[in-house]
């Protein structure tokens, strides 16, 4: 047997387990279903708990788990057997009387369907396949199970030490909200307690650089549902990381030979039509405004006004590449079930562009953009990217635009370009987009999953639907103008979720809200304090004082919390030599230093974006 | 008599000697009605031209009205008497027969109304008023109008130079969509040729200065009907400005010690509720958006995504004030049709902040948005402005929040700060808003009309609706929480046409797209050029070269065209010995200076905002 499916049998009897255990410990609760899941197990159940009031509650919290947990590893030290039966409708009613769940599963499951055949029933049994009485009295030794197999021969397979119950949460009887609500209980089970711990090592990580929380703990930004899902409201200190990041591009855009533009929101029905964003991409577009001179919509992508840009005066050959910048915002009506944090939201403001270009620039211009992106990765200081770039299946004409020469000739130019700038990329056939071949920016979330960063797009069909022309050295109208897409920055919320989770919360210094912060070590000091951050102040730097009603002690350890760059401590000796202390963020040592020399290196640092 | 009535006789007087010439050369004309307006008078005509197709359209165009001109002076200097004479209506049918319009007026001016007595009607003749017969035959000397009266008693009293017909326009009879569309002349009029040759010189400048001409001419912004009505467009050159006048906010605001935020541009309808815009202010608002999770609509305020965020955490009086600063982005549902340039629109990027203090900081932050705003002014150059502080009518106690003591209180705090910074100011009894008083800064637009460019409001009820509350010094909740909303840069959309208007297009070498072009006398000099313009970039100028490929006379009238503030001219003598000469805006002579002392004078004076 492979080693992952016997993995799964192990979790798969660890459900059952958990099951066997809940009813022993509460006999009157009524079974849902307990399948295998990615690290793990879990399995629903309803705990009848009728309170005064009429309601029904769950009747565990998670302090009950450890209890639970310890009657599971009774029973797996017991080495009971699993073995599995075939029975009658009419036996296993009987078996599962006064388990509605099981029986309505039952019932569906023999229900006569024209010309299917139907499995038979089997239930699993872990312990004593003798005992011939419902496993719903918890005084038998034996525990019953609707299940169609997958198990372990005998618990003694099972390292008691290697699952953990890890939290319950509600869920729907088979999903559906119509339904009763249960509680689930989570397991997580590997083949040995190392691979447990190095899980639990991993999501403690996670949990700890979790977007979301950091999010919350740092006052980056807050969601209400007054405003409503998937709307991230930005708090000062996250604006500020937001504003400096945006700066960083505009800055980097300008000296690349970018114009900005700045784009309304919303815009005419026309305008989604010509696109062609109206029809196919209507469902993730928020519902129409109609006003008294036609419907509007909030924008769902902009490039559509871009292109509109482009065609508002005459372009010369002389004017392209033409690179319209700007910080755009676009709209998803996504469902709100689904939204979380940062990385699935309503509203992005994305780090777009797009470049007008001839057939000649583009080679130059693929080029400049991938190499833009190299050098954002490097002052993020990312290294674990790769580029995936997509290609069209000339044998799959339908779902690509029909320009087979355009294909070959821009494939074949990126891949060159791939290849000179000697960066790592793996090729996707047939995973092209529709108006053109793709490059995207590929990383590995914390959780270990492939995520796409960002993407440059070239797009062969927006010369069409738009118009786009320009005049070619001769004087004719040229009808070949290519459209490069590109957001290396993603969007503001996008990246913003990767930066937290990457720095886990630890900015450097240019991003930092708060970039130092002075602490007097007595309240005697608190002028010359307010001197040293007046100082930083007057170079521009974000700096607080931590004023002394607290013990240093404590203030040291909230600003270590905070995770602020420099913390600056002051008293008798710093204010008569006009020197800080300076404790460095991750640093044990401290160093007194003069505070212009101070000002100078950290005024480099921040330039240098570091 | 008063000058002005007797203007009003003249202005109204030269309304029917129009109809009358327009009624010579064209007999078939259709009469609608002829009142005196701002600086002049209309009137509006029906000229039946049916063309093959069968549709109707005017028979003029503006090239026609010299010649109706030369017929009106023709008619003043005939010395025309003008008589009234009332006229039972069956005798004034039977004079306006073939005038649909008129006899649509004599059928409802004699209508019986129940309890009100009829006026006799009136008619007015120009020429003789023994004329018996209709007045439209053009063959009859007298011209016979359906009027009140208030004219002239003679034709020489009118100035035959002091009028001009300026231009046409459609307009509905009646003004009602429904009806016929007509065809308006317009007419100035003054008693003076010297007062008619001061208005077109002002109307002359106005329309150099319109920031709809500059913002086209300029490529500032653009507009698109894909798009929508009121959703202005900002073109790379536009952008610079606004983005420009955003640093500038944002760097003041930060000095005096704002923090940013960026909230969503969409939220539910709760949040609306709570702040008192739904139901009262829905009309204004956008329809909202039916989402699965409820009704989100485009903001109309940022003020409760700011209340929101204030109360997202416990506030300590040490926290106050809280001073929550964003270049926000509201939502307005105006109609299609009152839509133009950048003054009313649809989409606003509002200068915007919340103030949050206790009641014994009111004064000082008062105090200090109202310096901030004369330390706007100063940069920009704005002289001509005064502030009207608007109170509440202790005696209207519906139309105000029932707080009398806060409304003593801070109206006598804000007199008292207008009073010590010694601005000038008005008082306005029972202009206040609903919710507290509040300073407009009013100004005069080029028009001469008095405009409100912003406001400083003081906010008594936000408290209320929303919940806000310090914890004092005597670690109790204090719900004394008084909001300041302030935007004293405006709207992006309304501070750039005042920009626009108020620089005339000449903007400051700080704001301008491109602040200096390089023209290379010939080819041979391209390479030097390119050199200045990159030490320039370096510095990051805006800079740009014009190419040697037209003469050096047109390239300089193209660089004063676009009114970029400095042109640097360089051949071989500039070459050789490392300068640039450089040709200012609005001056006539230029100066050769050295490269190095020309880059340092001009970054001081983008550094100092100039």
């Amino acid at each position: 047997m492979k080693k992952a499916d016997n993995l799964d049998h192990i979790r798969h009897s660890l459900a059952h387990l958990l099951a066997a255990a809940v009813l022993k410990k509460y006999p009157k609760t009524k079974l849902g279903i307990g399948p295998v899941i990615e690290h793990g197990f879990y399995y629903d159940f309803y705990f009848a708990n009728k309170h005064k009031s009429g309601h029904e509650s769950p009747r565990i919290t998670d302090t009950d788990l450890p209890e639970i947990e310890k009657m599971m590893r009774e029973l797996i030290r017991a080495k009971l057997p699993f073995s599995g039966k075939r029975l009658a409708p009419a036996e296993a009613k009987k078996i599962f009387k006064g388990q509605p769940f099981k029986l309505e599963l039952i019932k569906e499951f023999t229900k006569p369907t024209k010309g299917v055949k139907k499995e038979p029933l089997t239930i699993y049994i872990t312990g004593d396949k003798n005992q011939r009485k419902s496993a719903f009295n918890p005084r038998e030794s034996a525990f019953y199970d609707l299940c169609r197999g997958g198990h372990v021969k005998n618990t003694k397979e099972i390292n008691p030490e290697a699952f953990k119950l890890t939290h319950i949460a509600g869920a729907y009887w088979r999903g559906s909200e119509k339904n009763q609500m249960l509680t689930r209980i989570y397991g997580l089970a590997f083949a040995t307690k190392k691979e447990l711990d190095k899980h639990l090592a991993l999501e403690e990580e996670a949990k700890k650089r979790d977007h979301r929380e950091i999010g919350k703990h740092q006052k980056l930004f807050m969601s209400h549902d007054m405003v409503g899902s998937g709307l991230p409201i930005w708090l000062p200190a996250g604006t500020v990381i937001k504003d400096e990041v945006q700066r960083f591009a505009e800055e980097t855009e300008a000296r690349a030979g970018y114009v900005r533009v700045s784009t309304p929101h919303i815009a005419k029905e026309e305008l989604f039509k010509t696109s062609g964003h109206l029809p196919y991409y209507a469902d993730s577009m928020f519902p129409p405004m109609k006003l008294d001179d036609g419907n509007y919509y909030l924008k769902a992508m902009n490039c559509p006004i871009h292109h509109l840009i482009y065609k508002s005066e005459p372009r010369s050959y002389r004017d392209l590449p033409l690179r319209l910048a700007e910080y755009g915002t676009v709209y998803r009506n996504e469902l709100s079930g689904t939204l979380a944090g940062l990385l699935r939201v309503r509203m992005l403001s994305m780090n777009d562009a797009h470049i007008y270009c001839r057939t000649d620039q583009i080679e130059s211009e693929f080029k400049a953009v991938i190499e833009m992106t190299l050098g954002y990765f490097k002052t993020f200081g990312l290294t674990d990217y790769w580029f995936r770039l997509s290609l069209w299946d000339p044998k799959n004409r339908k779902k690509y635009v029909n320009e087979p020469k355009n294909w070959r000739a821009a494939e074949s130019t990126i891949h060159k370009v791939l290849k000179h700038l000697g960066v790592k990329f793996v090729e996707a056939k047939n995973e092209a987009a529709f108006y053109g071949p793709k490059v995207d920016v590929q990383f590995h979330s914390m959780g270990g999953r492939e995520e796409t960063m960002s993407t440059i797009q070239l797009d062969f069909t927006a010369k069409k639907r738009f118009g786009l022309s320009y005049i070619d050295k001769g004087g004719k109208s040229n009808g070949e103008v290519f459209v490069i897409h590109r957001a290396p920055l993603s969007t503001h919320e996008r990246f913003m979720a990767f930066l937290i989770e990457h720095y886990a919360g630890a900015f450097p210094v240019w991003l930092s809200p708060v970039q130092a912060v002075v602490l007097p070590v007595g309240e005697k000091y608190a002028a010359y304090a307010k001197h040293v951050a007046g100082e930083l102040k007057a170079q521009n730097m974000r700096v607080e004082i931590s004023a002394a009603n607290e013990t240093l002690g404590k203030r040291i350890r909230d600003a270590e919390l905070k995770k602020i760059p420099y913390i600056l401590v002051v008293g008798e000796k710093e204010e008569s030599t006009g020197t800080v202390n300076v404790r460095e963020r991750h640093k044990k040592e401290t160093a007194t230093v003069l505070l212009a020399a101070f000002l100078k290196t950290i005024k480099n640092i921040i330039a240098e974006r570091r």
